[in-house]
């Protein structure tokens, strides 16, 4: 940032700690890739650099299918994924996990979709079991997609998109699977093609390490296929240009050459660190972060065991107390940023983010900002949460 | 780039000269500006930065009213005005003055539009009197916008957009007037308010100095009014949540945060030199790129002497010899990328760009490359283009 950009009047010493769960920290070397001066995003060096990051993206999200790269946010590719397989009027079955879900839910609305609604208390994943009933109660297939997110990134809870396929499977109903693993892309084991996914939604600034920006798309021959037969109104996300974008490493429009650079780069770490390493790294300071939450007496917003997720937690606070106080008073005093609580919990949970490039004393630190800031806010917690995730990640170094 | 992106087989030294109208050079403080770890789009630093970004982007577009920035290329932008203001059937009348007023037009269709199309031979700008004539002859007003392209990057040829506003006053009609201002804003003057542009939209990656991946739009109070009553589906493009950002500096969806430092950073360069310094320095140079043209004996592809672009050059090889295979011999020989022909005129012409953050020596390194390879792909022409382009410069330091 320049001199220019208002800035508080007190210095602070030290590096910010970046705890939300996106935009995430960004590597060293992330950040010097991107530092380069643009190419020709139509000559020879592009080509090359297009085609690397699609192979790369490919082993991501493990698919040998098409990958689609947009420049935009996660919800443009949530966008594209309507606009190219749906039709005004189509219905889609969706499970209300989150804020994110309802996000989704709402813009289907905008886009004239009709939504059935399976609720939850936004306190576990999608219930596979639901889905399957609601689709097998769908004798005539106006069900066209089936919806879910993978990590909730508003509650940090996980919905399990394997047993989503299999409940599908046993409906033998043929709607499309759409997930959006936006927040646990690069953080959590996932497969594409061997969980029968139709349409994979990701963005760049989450587990992939690349600033906010970047939309990616992983998307199967049946999805191409109902893309190809509906006539919805698109042009900025029009799927049919990506194939011919596979083969070349070119867009059709201007690509967002500087975040190619940092994505190849960021790709590169991931695949260098080995992706069953970086989510058993997730999984560990996930654990660390959990543990320290029961230390400080705290209740998780994830009630489901099986379903918490490996790059976010998200903290209750207890009856009364003001979640974004705390927030605040964590930022002012210890130079740290967390998630806010979204939608319904808007106040009543803080996220701790632990997905992206992080060391173990960056958690630690995080985890002490948090533990200090419970004190400094006057939130009734036991200490010892630090403590705890020490234990743990000594014990299981 | 990282390391295991392919690279040539041969080490070629000394830095590419980036000559494309887009991606343009990124200056060295912009991109150290974007260079720094991403920060919470929520949290009130990111709220400063949106703030201080959209009001020096009312200073570029001369504009007092709502100015959006989408996470997408140009495209986008043209998407975004279609979609808030148009509705299915409406007809929109646009001049096809090159390759990108074609492909408005196509993205029209694509959403639905009638698009009454006024030609041109590519070789200027839209003609007013014509626009006046068709909008005169539209009695029953269903002509919902004019479109026009400031500087149509294909021919680099300009339209004068204040006599189109007046030939829509004469001609008492009520359409929009929009405006694809791409690769002219912060390369010409440009009047959003006091020329009565509806819709004004921009890139990062041209006159502005920023890698690609934002683009801009103006809007005013008329267009927004448009936009509050039509009922076109839309999520990702809405304008609606602009009023509130212009007013909070936060986004609806997660801004691309490290192109908005590097934006922040090229407007206060940009303000620095002050825009009058900004405009004369690209007439000066279009000047210079120009009379090396003529002294090549070569046919600049904008006929009209007034309404040659101050950012790009297109420039026409004989008949009979390829502008493509020109540019792979530049571009190998001498490791400069330039403009490739496009639509109708592909091979046909090479387009020099001399658009956003260059020196004078810079240009003449450009023109001598042009010139050498010329000389070295066998393109019959007279040698002195330099030499005139020098005479010039020199003579009005």
């Amino acid at each position: 940032m320049t001199d220019t950009n208002p800035r508080p009047a007190t210095f602070v010493s030290g590096r910010h700690f970046l705890q939300t769960p996106g935009p995430t920290n960004l590597p060293d070397r992330v950040l010097r890739a991107m530092d380069n001066n643009a190419i020709n995003h139509r000559g020879p060096e592009f080509g090359r650099l297009g085609l690397a990051v699609i192979g790369k993206l490919r082993q991501v999200f493990r698919t040998a299918g098409i990958i689609g790269i947009f420049p935009s946010s996660g919800t443009g590719a949530w966008e594209a994924a309507m606009v190219n397989t749906l039709t005004t009027g189509d219905r889609i079955l969706l499970t209300r996990t989150g804020q994110f879900a309802h996000l989704w839910e709402e813009l289907a609305g905008r886009h004239g979709l009709e939504v059935q609604t399976l609720e939850t208390d936004w306190r576990r994943g999608a219930n596979p079991e639901e889905i399957g009933a609601a689709l097998a109660a769908d004798r005539d297939h106006l069900i066209k997609a089936v919806c879910v997110v993978h990590s909730e990134t508003s509650t940090s809870c996980m919905t399990d998109v394997e047993s989503v396929r299999a409940a599908i499977d046993r409906a033998r109903h043929p709607a499309l699977l759409m997930v959006d693993a936006i927040s646990s892309l690069a953080c959590a084991d996932y497969r594409h093609d061997q969980w029968g996914v139709d349409v994979t939604i990701a963005g760049s600034q989450k587990g992939l390490m690349v600033p906010p920006g970047l939309a990616f798309t992983a998307i199967s021959e049946k999805a191409l296929a109902a893309a190809a037969c509906n006539k919805t109104h698109r042009g900025y996300w029009d799927w049919a240009p990506l194939v011919t974008s596979n083969k070349t490493g070119y867009f059709p429009y201007t690509p967002a050459v500087n975040l190619f650079y940092a994505l190849n780069a960021a790709l590169d770490m991931l695949l260098e660190e080995g992706l069953d390493n970086v989510f058993a790294r997730h999984d560990r300071y996930a654990e660390a972060t959990r543990r320290a939450a029961r230390a400080w007496g705290l209740e998780l917003q994830c009630q489901d065991p099986r379903a918490c997720a490996p790059g976010v937690t998200a903290i209750r606070t207890p009856e009364g107390h003001s979640a974004d106080r705390l927030r605040t008073i964590i930022l002012e005093k210890f130079n740290m940023s967390l998630g806010n609580g979204l939608g319904r919990i808007e106040d009543r949970v803080f996220r701790i983010g632990h997905m992206g490039d992080l060391g173990v004393l960056q958690l630690t630190g995080t985890l002490s900002g948090v533990e200090m800031g419970l004190r400094a806010a006057g939130i009734p917690h036991r200490s010892g949460g630090v403590q705890a995730a020490m234990d743990f990640l000594a014990g299981n170094a």
